[in-house]
């Protein structure tokens, strides 16, 4: 066992996976409207000033500033009607000393005024003229042209997750395609001879392939497509073959492998063949998920997960969605939810390594939220199905006692 | 203006809304492969043992505990190695007092064995015998049968939104359909005069409609259906028509309201006259978002959100997002991800109004997070585009001071 167990802490892989990863991904043209959650390949400019003409920001009267100064409900100033300028108008009247143009919040003001009353400080004073009971400053309630973005302004960042609101950005300046990155191809291989396809009903010391399924959905999460490549037996040169062609089709490569030290070697002897560096890490100070494999090929990153379910997941949310991320070539990957609870229990932990725990949140009867660890062995999907998230106990701690307040880390 | 600016809380908005709500959406079987994202119809029961037979959570031998009782490195145990059990063996041999069969993680153990020993606590001594140096307890290192899970059990509630881990749960079952909920179809209507589609150019005057497609991201985030009914212009009869049929064909609608007060009435009015009970709230207590109005029509929610896109998104978060999981009969909506950070500004407020105001993440050279607000004008969409996220100026409080710890809510 020449490598394993020299323990590597997952943030010092991270690192070098960082370093020692391409960035392959092209940029494609796709429309701004199916642009969610997909990433910008360039910096955006605006090419054009928003809004294009001055707005009111409120219901009521565009006026001259100056004709309003020193008013008060009880020495208003009078304006004349001129006319209003209703929404969607799309010629600009101009305003003569003392008149005022009717304005609607989102609508245009006239030419020649620099302010507008509100509906709420005005009054009627006849048919077509208005008491102002309070002055206006010059720009007050009014949008100028290219106060909400500038021509040759910086929209959005290159390597940006495109967000509802930056779609609503970009169409407003009329940008109605846009350059996204590809997605990322990541490949999953569910290494084991014990292991069936899920429809089919497994015979004693068969289990069904749930790593595959669950990987997926967690890639697709995190803006990356699986490439379900299936079960492959415990045999090199099967893994060898397979492995070889889904990393020339794929960005990242996984493989669910299984978690005991033959098949650890079995991967670990695969990713080694595959190409240069090959494996970088072999076994990360966490737990549940120590028999972790990480490497790198022909510049790409290639994970060997523990086939245990809670294990592979504890890792994935830990190395390999960021490294999605970072292979998509995204510099803003979206954080995850955080909740602050009250831990139940004590959570016992050995310094030197760093604790995922799953718990399950409570609210209890006085409001507060508690989290509920549920101390199950790591090969229990079900006790992934009941937890709501996980505590992590740190590297130099020894434990959690009951009553910390933590914070739990939630995944959707 | 009858009923206008007699605001109301959100939350007592939220409540009216849950009472007077139906939950019309019907099952429908799916693949659990594709369930990601969608709502359980029912609660589900295991119809099976999980694992269907008795497990290695190590690799080493399985045994007799009582044969390693009183072992150590001075005084070892000697047992036979009568063979292995290789990963997917699907028939299990039999064990006699003093032997031992080879193990492997996540494979089975032999009949009459009732613990593991790590191959760590183990020495070779010969060709077929081994040393144990440590003594294990009965049922040490071995997964029952049915202790991931017990046919019977519970799996998952209803209304539950599935997520990753659950999918690998079910087939982990042999579950391969599953009852969902349908997805909920949120209808838009866009109204106002001064709007265009984004994709023509506008003339002065005119601004390209936004809120249709932001609010179609968010919804699709929310896990509902957009259906766009356009941009209906500022006329009663015609946006009644369009509402009315709308509504017809959605479980939610929403209008994308001018802000000015016109707008806004004739808003209310198409409410209250597609039904009753009608608006329930014209304006409510937060800002931005203030003149958002509520209704229910044949116990449906329908919203009318400001024009504004700040405002709009503002209040979508706050108010139709969690309506839409309540639609979508989900009893466990995602939670968002809160990030705590450090006010970098003073934030003036008023108390009674809840102010949500915009700010953008900095880290620090001291490696502290900063919340810096954006306190832009709500009109301009470049200030969410330019936003990481909220901050909360609860409602009664006059305001929040620079320095202050905030939870700030970000929303993908």
């Amino acid at each position: 066992m020449p490598e394993f167990f020299k323990l590597m802490t997952h943030q010092d892989a991270f690192i070098q996976l960082k370093n020692g990863i391409d960035y392959p991904l092209k940029p494609e043209e796709i429309p701004t409207l199916e642009s969610l959650d997909r990433i910008t390949a360039n910096a955006l400019v605006s090419q054009e000033d928003l809004p294009t003409f001055r707005k009111s920001t409120v219901d009521g009267y565009s006026v001259r500033a100056e004709d309003t100064f020193g008013a008060s409900p009880s020495l208003p100033a009078y304006l004349d009607i001129a006319g209003e300028i209703p929404m969607g108008h799309t010629t600009t009247p101009s305003l003569r000393v003392g008149q005022a143009f009717k304005a609607y919040t989102g609508g245009m003001v006239a030419t020649n005024s620099d302010a507008v009353v509100m509906e709420e400080h005005t009054q009627k004073a006849g048919k077509s003229t208005i008491e102002v009971t309070r002055p206006v400053g010059s720009g007050e309630n009014i949008i100028g042209v290219g106060e909400d973005i500038r021509n040759g302004d910086f929209i959005l960042p290159a390597g940006h997750l495109i967000r509802s609101q930056d779609i609503g950005g970009l169409i407003a300046l009329g940008i109605m395609d846009i350059a996204v990155l590809e997605k990322p191809l990541v490949g999953i291989i569910s290494t084991g001879d014990e292991l069936v396809n899920p429809d089919i009903s497994p015979t004693e010391g068969q289990v069904r392939d749930i790593n595959t399924y669950t990987l997926s959905s967690l890639i697709q999460k995190a803006g990356g497509t699986a490439i379900q490549v299936g079960i492959i037996k415990d045999n090199y040169q099967e893994q060898f073959e397979a492995a070889k062609q889904a990393l020339d089709n794929t960005d990242l490569l996984i493989f669910s492998a299984g978690s005991s030290i033959s098949n650890r070697d079995l991967t670990s002897m695969v990713i080694n063949n595959l190409g240069e560096p090959g494996v970088i890490a072999h076994g990360i100070s966490v737990k549940p998920g120590k028999p972790t494999i990480i490497g790198i090929v022909n510049n790409k990153p290639v994970f060997g997960l523990p086939g245990n379910p809670v294990s592979a997941m504890v890792i994935f949310n830990l190395l390999v969605r960021p490294t999605i991320y970072l292979v998509s070539g995204c510099t803003s990957p979206p954080r995850l939810a955080i909740v602050p609870a009250i831990l139940t229990k004590d959570v016992p932990s050995s310094s030197g390594r760093e604790d995922h725990v799953q718990v399950k949140l409570e609210t209890s009867a006085d409001g507060n939220l508690y989290a509920d660890p549920l101390f199950a062995k790591s090969n229990l999907i079900h006790s992934l199905v009941k937890s709501d998230g996980t505590v992590t106990v740190p590297f130099d701690k020894g434990g959690l006692y009951s009553g910390t307040k933590v914070d739990v880390r939630c995944l959707y």
